[in-house]
């Protein structure tokens, strides 16, 4: 069966580096293999960052190299600068997502640039890549699309007009990303539809385009909402964490990215294939819990169980392995 | 500025039943004028049923009193039988709720009836009114209208059927209820389309038919989401429990009703005036706090607080006591 919606896990990335501590790399490899296990085709699986920055990411290059021998799976990893996207592409990944502000004030905080400089690094990455590593598919991810903590509203015309720049600079994707959880269900169809009329939408499969999926945090519980309007206008592809491990240092206390499980749970409800298979989906919590003893999972499908009768449509699948 | 939504406030009946211990009356009056003076102007604040079943509902005549005294307050209580919409009624209640069930598992655990016994009590129920109380508004309430966690998936079909029954018994308006957390959007547009054809929708100014607001509950985190499939299709009044409370007996630790200020963050932020202040909302956990110390207090947008530069529709309204 096709999948109907393509999930990428972002928590042994987006997830791990917001955890203060450090998961060992044992850890994170029988993490991803169960992952993998339940049906996931697609994760972010390191960031390629300084250690001394994020210790959290230090063994980036073992992860992907593990990730890579999980069958059929997509490899990606961020890193926000040329020299981080060739350790990336050298460890193997297949995808790099590097990230951009749609702010100054987060551009600032977050990468020490200006937008403009950001978008600069970017042109740079896309030479060194068009020319040492063509095959290594380039995604500019828009960082606090929908809002950001300093600055407060972001202008949609500010997030199109970079998408665009992005895109006509090489990007083979483009993703915007609600980073703080200021985003609701309106303006995510608002932005997704003129994102779609300037640059397609990449899993257009008569006439993709170059839209990326959805990146949403669920810091004021509208994770599971922003992810069904992002549906609604055709939205195909979505990050979500385990556990909604993540976060945003602007918003302590709120949880971080729109939760795997629950999101796996909405679309399977709705009918729609997602591959993965729920019952594997909660047993891979497992590994992750046991890689990071005393943090707090988040979840409510799997505090609350599947409810009886629930015929997923991803239950029928042969074992994966 | 005209309500494009409107809220129901249910955590006084459907929250504070679902706490184990009773939250005494000067608390619940106090919580009922923050409420109100946030903007609240319907509320369920009690339920008809004996004192031994309920102690925490022993003092409900007292607080619909209290309730009555609050300008421009629709004044909702719920009643299970003849006996407690009279009771109900005496009190001085504008509306009263009867639940009934849509699966017979849940009838006979909820009710002691089987479905069509409680058909029979609504007739009686509607008789009575016609007689003694003409103006009480009566809304029946089909609970685990979307799956049970006894009988496990209800067929739309039965739905449907009952809420028609209903209609032509009497009923002002017929609401459906996720009881136990398992509508999912896809579901949740389909139903409402089904009623809205067969009843039409009460919250249609130019027709205005029978079908009664959502009452959805986040024992999977989809509440949010589901609220927007509603929406989507014309549902304009939701049920919403402050702090989340409520919840179900068969899904332990699960979180309640849908959380009132996510709701209205939701709405506002998405540019639907909702009538309610989210500031004087979130103060008004703090009476709801003071008489249940220790309970948790469930609501994420509470958590993280409302983003930078947050506009509000109801923001400009003026001081409302």
């Amino acid at each position: 069966m096709q999948a109907a919606v393509h999930l990428c896990e972002v928590g042994p990335r987006d997830g791990l580096q917001a955890v203060s501590r450090t998961m060992p790399t044992a850890d994170k490899t029988a993490w991803l293999k169960a992952l993998h296990a339940a049906g996931l085709r697609h994760m972010e699986v390191a960031s390629f960052v300084p250690a001394r920055l994020l210790p959290q990411m230090a063994d980036a290059a073992e992860v992907v190299a593990h990730a890579l021998t999980l069958p059929g799976l997509k490899v990606q990893a961020l890193a926000p600068n040329l020299k981080g996207v060739q350790a990336a592409a050298a460890a193997g990944a297949q995808v790099v997502s590097v990230p951009l502000s749609a702010s100054e004030a987060h551009a600032n905080a977050n990468l020490r640039k200006t937008i403009a400089q950001a978008v600069e690094e970017f042109r740079h990455i896309v030479a060194w890549r068009n020319e040492m590593a063509p095959a290594l598919q380039l995604e500019a991810g828009i960082s606090v699309a929908f809002g950001c903590s300093m600055q407060g509203a972001v202008p949609e015309d500010d997030v199109i007009r970079l998408a665009h720049t992005l895109a006509q600079a090489g990007a083979d994707v483009v993703g915007v990303a609600d980073t703080t959880g200021m985003a609701n269900p309106a303006q995510v169809r608002r932005m997704y539809r003129s994102l779609f009329a300037e640059l397609g939408n990449a899993d257009d499969e008569g006439r993709p385009g170059k839209t990326g999926g959805a990146h949403v945090h669920n810091t004021r519980g509208l994770g599971l909402a922003n992810c069904l309007a992002a549906y609604d206008v055709g939205v195909r592809s979505f990050d979500a964490s385990m556990a909604g491990l993540g976060g945003c240092p602007y918003a302590p206390g709120a949880s971080g990215n729109v939760v795997t499980e629950d999101l796996v749970f909405m679309f399977e409800a709705m009918g729609l294939h997602t591959g993965i298979n729920l019952d594997r989906l909660m047993a891979a919590r497992a590994p992750l819990a046991a890689g990071l003893p005393g943090e707090p999972l988040y979840g409510m499908t799997p505090e609350a169980g599947v409810p009886k009768g629930f015929m997923p449509t991803t239950a029928m699948q042969g074992p994966s392995t």
